[in-house]
């Protein structure tokens, strides 16, 4: 491998540092294919986490997966007037279905003949194919609810890309629920809400704000769109998740109606939800410091580097065997509002490789964030003690090998809760209110988010926006009731909203 | 719903029972997408247990999950001239990257100027992409071996498809391999076939043939191809998973050389190995009868479903009451080579739908598959005994429920054990050696599985494919040398080989 070079600090180029954090530890690279990248196994490992937790969350909810088609026929994204509207101009169609040799014999071209009559669009999401299979799915009401998800990839043409963040094809689930009222799928809209935001304080320890999007940044065809809204250090926001009120727009536009109890017909009420992988590039940005990446514990793939130091033959046996006794089958406990009492077991990861000098081992060990890394030797292990360093703490700490296994396992804990607390302290810190345009531009160029009035209507949003780069993040779930007179306008408004920048 | 049909018998049409089977039972449905299935909760379950299962081998057998991307370049297909000839006539292929209104209003259609540079294949397979990458990834022997495996969809364009069987998207897993020596690639994908073949015995109770195809079966761009062909109940062959030793042909298209430990350049070895839903077709041919699927237990999503008969208010709560206490946490027990002794969990599953007649409940749960059933009401809750029906056997038993509990254990894991051992029975009794043309096609017309000697070229193999319609399904692994003439050109062999009709 080509010798690492030295990250940009956070505060040099918090941009670029991210892209290059991404590829120096080894969690993704770019392909030749335009917005599409390769997820290597240490980046992968996150989202496995990421997903068995989901999984558990959804299935305790009461759900189930299934799979749906990659492939979607043209004429269905035209049956959902503003879902049509929101993903026609970013999706990949294919239109053909057979390569031939060339002519000239220089490799393949596409077999003419072989014309698709209707183009298929790689889903962007799956509203309207997952509606029509709905129609054929339900009659009465005894056929609802149906809690599905689906865990898939999906396509969305971007021509600025970003590892995780912002990638043509990316991984997520994808809920798709039908039911027989209004009200239950309201509640589930806002379930799943709850769930995200489970995930996201319990195991990735980011604490972000919930609340509603504007009419103008809903998901295309939904009614409301919930949001949970993470600051970044850089102080821009990042949309974490989304959860959908479709209402009934897809059951329109799909004709699926049900018998009610009282035997008359009604329109089925729908919800999606999703997570994708975007959600690592905000770990990553939410934690990481100048060193490397900074992993919670409780969604790490390794929890404890050993890097020894090995002098003589037996030395790597004899320090294992020491440190062996304390550290076999410990567990770190979490507490979640949908798992319960959780205990994750710790892994360990042995770094030998003796072609890095030791210096080298451990500055690769911050830069991949395992949560705690021991320096070991022989003498250490004769004296009984050895040095364990916290990944989010400046200074070592001597640990009594007798209290190794209960010392890291405590030290795991606190960081975990550690973590959180910082990015809400974060947020909390750098979001404040304001009441003039200068006082709201500025806020922003410092990196804040900003609590500000608005008349409500898209025309300001806009213009907001254009004036301010800024967009509405979200209308916070526990928005106080104040009068007030808008930023850009001076229009009433009844609350303040979440401004900022994003990712 | 509309009422179900009844099933045509395994004897009157295996095929086309097969179809309704898995539309009846709930497994999948046919999409409006040519050749592309919905996979719908109840089949999505048995294959996330098939899922979790192998990747459960796959970390035992040192292997991390990555994720690569979904497009490839059209020209990466043309750098291995086999592959490129086995792929290019059934890709999807996306020539355009957006939509646009189409100009009478009436919806949406391709927009000409966005047209890409190179066109992009949806993956058949993922060793072009993969290799590519690798190439970023290898320079020194100490960045081999790579270990890595996908979960993914793939599309293979199928003009005459079949739920699992045969689709033009499926859902399958894909380990990619990269090694120093020729030896360690062999052994690794030997070692795959072994764990595939723990996952068919042990798992889904499917007893197969492991061995090598025959040359002009290989996969396009392999030096060896392992399988492991398995007989359906109508005497048909099923390819239940492949595992290729790739040879340095990848390496050597996409230029993927590795310096030594004596310093020198050489390219390096591959395999690629994979199992796919298509094993969902599999595990229903293997084991379904003429009143439904038959599910092994150790795959099974619901272990023992109860179907109470309740006839007045509290009699429900009652009936539960009484066995829940013996059905609380239960678990068999299964011995895997490489999951070692595992203890599965056993999920109940209460049917209560009391819209439907207690019969129809009863032929349902036989649909459905479930392991046991026990059929219970309040006279036999007063009596201490209830009847419990395990699917695969006629008779019902009753059992005392002081040992219900002790007792279901045992039947499921009895039950686990006869299904193994119905599908290797089956398959020996029905694989036949012959020495005539005329033993062959008669044998063939009788579903068996036929050991033959063949002359070892592919012209005689292709000779006697038109002429019978059976194709090698494999060269065993256990294959006895034996002196014989060629079925069809009467030239020299060295041992026989299995043919068969195959699905």
């Amino acid at each position: 491998m080509a010798r690492k070079q030295t990250l940009p600090t956070r505060a040099e180029n918090f941009s670029e540092r991210y892209n290059q954090l991404v590829a120096q530890s080894g969690l993704a690279q770019n392909s030749d294919v335009r917005g599409c990248v390769v997820i290597k196994p240490y980046g992968f490992s996150l989202w496995e986490n990421i997903k068995d937790r989901l999984d558990q969350m959804f299935k305790v909810t009461g759900h189930s997966n299934a799979y749906f088609p990659l492939l979607i026929p043209k004429s269905y994204l035209s049956k959902e007037a503003d879902h049509v509207e929101g993903f026609a101009k970013e999706c990949a169609v294919v239109t053909h279905y057979r390569l031939r040799t060339a002519g000239d014999g220089s490799g393949v071209e596409v077999d003419p003949e072989a014309k698709l009559e209707e183009e298929l669009i790689i889903r962007p999401t799956s509203e309207t194919i997952i509606w029509r299979t709905y129609k054929d799915r339900i009659q009465s009401h005894r056929d609802l609810p149906i809690l599905v998800n689906q865990w898939a990839n999906v396509m969305r043409r971007e021509m600025k890309t970003r590892m995780f963040l912002r990638t043509s094809e990316f991984l997520r689930q994808e809920g798709h629920t039908a039911h027989a009222t209004r009200k239950e799928a309201e509640d589930e809209a806002r379930q799943m809400l709850d769930v995200y935001q489970d995930l996201m304080e319990n195991f990735l320890a980011i604490s972000g704000i919930p609340g509603h999007k504007s009419p103008a940044e809903r998901f295309a065809g939904a009614e409301d769109t919930l949001t949970i809204e993470a600051m970044m250090q850089d102080g821009k926001a990042l949309q974490s998740c989304t959860s959908h009120f479709l209402g009934q727009n897809f059951a329109k536009a799909f004709d699926v109606t049900y018998t009610t109890k009282d035997n008359t017909k009604d329109y089925v009420w729908a919800t999606s939800w999703g997570m994708s992988t975007r959600i690592v590039g905000g770990l990553i940005m939410s934690h990481s410091d100048d060193k490397g990446l900074v992993l919670p514990p409780a969604i790490a793939p390794v929890h404890i580097a050993i890097v020894p130091i090995a002098k003589k033959d037996g030395d790597l046996e004899a320090i294992h065997a020491a440190l062996d006794e304390q550290l076999r089958e410990l567990t770190m406990n979490i507490k979640s509002e949908w798992l319960g009492s959780l205990d994750i077991p710790l892994v360990i990861q042995r770094d030998e490789d003796d072609s890095k000098s030791f210096g080298r081992r451990m500055t690769d060990r911050e830069l991949k964030g395992a949560p705690s890394t021991i320096a070991v030797g022989m003498r250490d292990i004769e004296s009984g003690q050895v040095q364990i360093t916290i990944r989010d703490q400046e200074e070592k700490q001597t640990v009594d090998i007798a209290q190794l296994g209960n010392e890291v396992v405590t030290q795991l804990e606190q960081m975990q809760s550690r973590l959180l607390e910082t990015t809400k302290t974060r947020r909390e810190a750098n979001t404040v209110s304001v009441d003039t345009r200068d006082e709201f531009i500025a806020a922003l160029d410092e990196g804040k988010f900003v609590m500000a009035h608005w008349d409500g209507t898209a025309e300001t949003e806009e213009a907001i926006q254009e004036a301010s780069k800024a967009t509405i993040r979200c209308i916070p779930l526990d928005q106080k009731s104040e009068a007030g007179t808008c930023i850009h306008t001076g229009k009433p408004s009844t609350g303040r909203v979440v401004f900022a920048r994003s990712y």
